[in-house]
């Protein structure tokens, strides 16, 4: 069995610390952070949900971490592992919560603020104090959450293991006269029995479908002699997993064939580009040659890949232009993918984490053509 | 049956070009818009998931609706019903989507912006055009999607009387003996069973735990004696739901059964003060007038409510200091709450609509306090 660490109260200031170290370094005041991802990564704390309240943590080089909440959230907040390690303020339904905010800021401040924070609270921060600048964080402090730590390699490991055993499973299931429906629902079911805790996608792109990178799951019955793309995953003991491969129904026709070894080959030249100081951008070009020079690149429309960790899309980007260097420690998709409008769509993704040696990969299934049922 | 008229691409055009009026109306150039309730209130269009990359409907006083979405979207986004009356562009990974956006904007333009917009997206939008004044959508227009038509009125009342049926069933549930995570489920179930395609949230907040507002539901034994708070919404056919009863599993204490009183008649009395023309803060204030007269003002620590619609938070809000007036096709909750910290809670909550007789509750069951097994 899998068991896995907590992240302790230490592990949490730890990060804090952290941000506040690396935010000065590059001539910021502090880090504004909202619920989602750097909230979850910083204090342990998810709220119920998030919305037109203002719940923001303070990570300034010049105070204590502070965390302002609304009233009535406060007890939940309270509760979460790393908020222990924080002052925590309130404000109640009918105050202006950006004025208690403000107060908290330089007026002439430099702070990054979570990627995902709402448009209403920026704003409301800035026509309070017009003289603050904000930058995104994911901009400004791209290596934050970028690269994992033990203890997060081995939830990535483990929720790859959990999305690989849903592969092997996945292929055995019937598809030829089922709707792509009920094969996503079997991979939500199979993820689940194999520890995640939450679903995020279940990809099946049948035949032309498949053609449509972000195509989730229609009513459309698979037929034989269809190609299908599947792409899942979700998150177990709160990291992520996101794995593709493309199987064909019954025996493929030589294109079929001929585009997934393309597309093979390309995940693997992706891959093999992975090592530490190589730039983001050396991955992406990798893969993207490979498919060029087999005559699709006009047809690989997406990048080949984002980072990964308490959610799915997060530095490091493999993209055209990212010359971040790569870092032991760094987790993310290598994903590229082939797509013929009308026709079907092929991709094969793994997630990857960079070693002193290189690649290695969390998702380690057969990534030939597989023939299913 | 409840028949569910669809909205055609008439009504999202017709939404449109009220956005585009109302905007011109207040001075701004138009309106920026996020996927979220705003997106799919005017265009139906609701993406697989909402990430990094930028999706933006621009509705200016100077184009036609365009629709700016990254390329690997492109084919869902065409999918949706109300794109049919939009320009749709699209970006590739690895340009710069701020660029294509700010060539659709004035330099010097007012916009409001969706609230849930990403700080991602606005940091991106104001470093290319530092000319551009940006105002989030409520506080610019808080009565763009405030006033329902009557589809939207009838979907409505068909979620609240959805919720009302899954409150007589839960009644009938053993209490006493499980834990609130269990009777959570069943009020999920019981969601889904009559009709909801999403369940949002099952508080169930027994004896202490009711004691918080935001409380959802715990591993705690549910007791003979307890309190307990049920609050439980989803969406059906778009439209939410969002319904409070408190129940007693057995005989309640005088102290339960005084507080239940209290918050009964607060919550009358905030429907009472529901007319045309009266500022949203003076129902907050008749159903908190209600409660402090008893004695126990300090104990209501939340507004009173928030509209509902396409999402569970949305303009008009309840709350003091908010002067917007009331205007036939309203719909918002009606929500006062008593917690007494270590003890328990009480919150009593319908759905009211604003008609020119005052107001009309979606949510009609018993609000005396019942007792539960």
């Amino acid at each position: 069995m899998n068991t896995v660490v907590p992240f302790t109260r230490e592990n949490y200031a730890a990060r804090m610390t952290r941000t506040v170290a690396q935010a000065r370094a590059i001539g910021l005041d502090g880090v504004l952070v909202t619920p989602g991802p750097d909230m979850l990564w910083l204090t342990g704390y998810r709220p119920t949900a998030i919305t037109e309240r203002l719940t923001m943590l303070f990570l300034t080089t010049d105070r204590t971490p502070t965390l302002l909440v609304p009233i009535l959230e406060r007890p939940d907040a309270e509760a979460a592992e790393g908020t222990a390690e924080t002052a925590v303020l309130d404000w109640a339904d009918g105050a202006d919560p950006y004025e208690v905010a403000g107060s908290l800021l330089r007026p002439d401040g430099r702070y990054g603020v979570s990627d995902s924070a709402w448009a209403l609270h920026v704003l409301g921060l800035q026509a309070g104090l017009p003289g603050v600048v904000l930058h995104s964080l994911t901009n400004a402090l791209p290596m934050l959450r970028a690269v994992k730590d033990d203890n997060e390699l081995a939830r990535l490991a483990a929720a790859g293991a959990a999305a690989d055993a849903t592969y092997e499973a996945i292929v055995d299931v019937p598809f030829a006269g089922r709707r792509e429906v009920d094969v996503a629902a079997d991979l939500a079911n199979l993820l689940r029995q194999h520890g995640h805790e939450q679903v995020d996608f279940t990809v099946v792109g049948s035949g032309p479908n498949g053609a449509n990178p972000h195509h989730e799951a229609a009513d459309r019955v698979i037929e034989v002699g269809d190609c299908v793309v599947l792409d899942f995953g979700g998150l177990m003991s709160g990291y992520g997993s996101d794995t593709s491969r493309t199987v064909c129904v019954g025996e493929p026709t030589s294109l079929i064939s001929e585009v997934h070894e393309v597309v093979r080959l390309a995940q693997q030249a992706g891959v093999d580009a992975v090592r530490p100081g190589a730039a983001c951008q050396e991955v992406d070009r990798a893969a993207r040659h490979s498919i060029t020079d087999a005559g699709y690149g006009e047809r690989f429309i997406h990048r080949t890949g984002h980072g990964i960790g308490v959610t799915t899309h997060e530095p490091p980007y493999i993209v055209a232009g990212e010359d971040l260097p790569l870092v032991p420690g760094m987790c993310f998709s290598v994903e590229p993918g082939v797509y013929l409008p009308g026709q079907f769509g092929v991709r094969i993704e793994d997630i990857v984490t960079v070693t002193v040696d290189g690649g290695l990969r969390f998702n380690t299934t057969d990534r030939g053509l597989r023939i299913v049922g």
